[in-house]
């Protein structure tokens, strides 16, 4: 079973959900510059992270369902972030308090390794994001996404995924046709 | 006390080292494709691990004296990474395998929470650092860098900050004079 299922389970089978969520399309979940210390798990829809930046939006991770899904770096140091998170289209979450989380990972070891696991894979992640902007083409970062998560384009608007993937929306329609 | 100091305190007590290496300037630790599962702490000298595409590279982290450094990716997953470790000047090097660092790591929960919180702050710092490459403009790059961390100006040639500040050294140079 794969970790973030595992620990879907754990939650859902301590009963620990400290809430739910219904957030229209557009709407924001955290704005940037806030604080925002819960952990999210999507029902359904998708959302996007982003920091904006005289204007411009550029997009670091999409959120969907059957996922995962936070401000990492305010949920871990509890402090402020620039991150904004949005929805996409009309979007249900769940999630668990940074307090449930805390309470969950110290129950016992099986937690606090899986906690492990989960940090370690994405340390890694995002090593593999940064090394794929810098070392491939468009093409390359395109075929990439695609092999890998063949459903982002049904669930999100291509101009997100251009985004994502640092192109414009007329680079990322070119490839696709290509 | 910090978490780097903890870690290597812990390894330092137990005198868990496996290996010291002296790499002259220019020598590579690792070459790209290649799978290199240990975990590095620099007595003296500096290092930079990057990535080349077309023959161009890329720095994407230094690691420098009294501080851990690894490829993070392939340590953690245990794959070739397409990463490279190469000496800047004269460096001296202790390391730990994955094998010892995973005994120790198990070794009591104290230290699996140590190696927890730097998994957590290197999350952290990938995430400010993407952030920064796409929320400020070069000027801002320079000067949080210089804040942060000012040893680095004393320490690594102008060229390779440079690249891991993503622009050319005749615009750092601009933004040193200014």
């Amino acid at each position: 079973m794969d970790l973030i299922k595992k620990l879907h389970n754990i939650i859902e089978e301590g009963d620990l959900w400290d809430g739910e969520i219904l957030l229209k399309r557009n709407q924001f979940l955290k704005v940037a510059k806030s604080i925002d210390t819960n952990l999210y798990y999507v029902i359904s829809g998708s959302i996007k992270i982003s920091v904006i930046s005289e204007n411009n939006e550029h997009i670091i991770r999409f959120g969907y369902k059957n996922n995962f899904t936070a401000s990492l770096d305010s949920f871990i140091s509890e402090k402020p972030s620039d991150f904004c998170i949005q929805a996409i289209k009309e979007t249900k979450l769940k999630f668990i308090t940074k307090k449930t989380h805390t309470k969950l990972i110290n129950h016992n070891t099986d937690n606090q390794l899986l906690w492990t696991s989960i940090l370690e894979q994405m340390v890694v992640q995002q090593l593999e994001r940064e090394r794929d902007l810098l070392m491939f083409t468009p093409k390359e970062r395109f075929e990439k996404v695609f092999q890998r998560s063949p459903h982002l384009f049904q669930e999100i608007p291509k101009k997100h995924i251009a985004s994502y993937l640092r192109m414009t929306p007329e680079t990322l329609s070119r490839l696709e046709k290509s």
